[in-house]
């Protein structure tokens, strides 16, 4: 996430905002934020939403994602929005809805561009893989 | 691709290899590949197989991809091969097989570590959407 | 659908609801539905919210979709709620969630046990393919 | 299956096939089969491959799927063929790829409509999960 650029915009149980200034690092020629790092914030968004509702010591691992890309990625701030849709024993599924966030005469509007769902598998004492 | 110090490997019709030397800034804390990093190196290769089959000028956009993780991407390379297994008019399915490169012994060895199937979609003269 | 037992329970702009009462036909041998069955509801219900949004004389077809089963359909009615998410020129994105309804103590209760998204395309005038 | 019509034309070790002989049952209005049985078929290719490779005893249940539907399945028979991609000690991937089967001048040909990814779950001693 620090290669990114991205930061934890606020954490509460169950649900975890993740937000990145779109910068060169992060964009593709015409300016928008590439479809890697939507894809990489949103799935962080889910994972640490995820993370939220597990036990001390647990660790989470993406078991897989998919991601629907809407519109193109391109704003002053782009919002990750995780949140935990049904935890499990063993598996989670959270969801996180990525906006891109223009202001516009003053105004601040969101714009949905992608949407992701996730499972995430829960780890205890496997080393290297706890949060 | 760039920021994530990722190199074109190879291209022919309808198949281009990906591969990322790890480092810090797309490592983990334990010193994996993060997923995102994984994801996106997938998603290029699939994207750019597409292109390859697709008429000049048209660029390609991802509509939706689904990556499967199946084990840390680790090692000295991570190649991501991509090929399209349909070409269609309008949408065009690839698959991008992900791969953790290790050496043992003077012996190079591959483990599969991530498969992701992508929807692609070719776009023509949208302002900033060409490759 | 009639080869389900399935029935439309409501429709309005851009959602459409669907139920499946459970029998021998769809169930597996312990008295779940089985998760072809679930799938084909909520593909169904996501499908029709879609074409709620298209032009008349469109037909929809659905491009992919990926389901998260998260709990064994059981219960006296499965429901299939299906909501555009994002309605494009070529492509929509749409979700169902499917619930499990039981009746205990003459109270009705839902139980969330799939999450579908769907990328569905509209069509026109391709035979055999409209709605 | 059986409501389906599907029958099982071959198991081995890690892969398994699975044929559907279109009729009203599972077809929609226009002579395809619908996706639903598609899906269906494809699902249980992949969760049978997976069951193949699991020890005695053990139940499988999908966790999630996804599946590109690439064309109209449409010829005499549909064939789903799964594989194991990967077999983990809690979740295994496999995929389905769905051919339709078509005779033209007494010749058999296959065309690929639709591939599946499949996550599945070993379950042990869960009631009512078993195969």
């Amino acid at each position: 996430m620090r290669t990114l650029g991205a930061t934890l915009e606020g954490v509460s149980s169950g649900a975890v905002e993740i937000a990145l200034a779109p910068g060169p690092a992060v964009s593709q020629q015409h300016g928008f934020v590439h479809a890697g790092a939507v894809s990489a914030i949103a799935d962080s968004a889910a994972g640490y939403a995820a993370l939220t509702l597990m036990p001390p010591g647990a660790g989470v691992l993406t078991a897989e994602f998919k991601i629907n890309l809407l519109a193109p990625a391109a704003g002053r701030r782009i919002l990750a929005r995780g949140r935990v849709v049904k935890a499990g024993r063993t598996l989670t599924l959270a969801q996180a809805d990525v906006f891109a966030e223009t202001v516009s005469d003053g105004e601040v509007r969101e714009r949905l561009v992608a949407v992701l769902t996730a499972t995430l598998m829960a780890v205890q004492g496997r080393d290297g893989i706890g949060d």
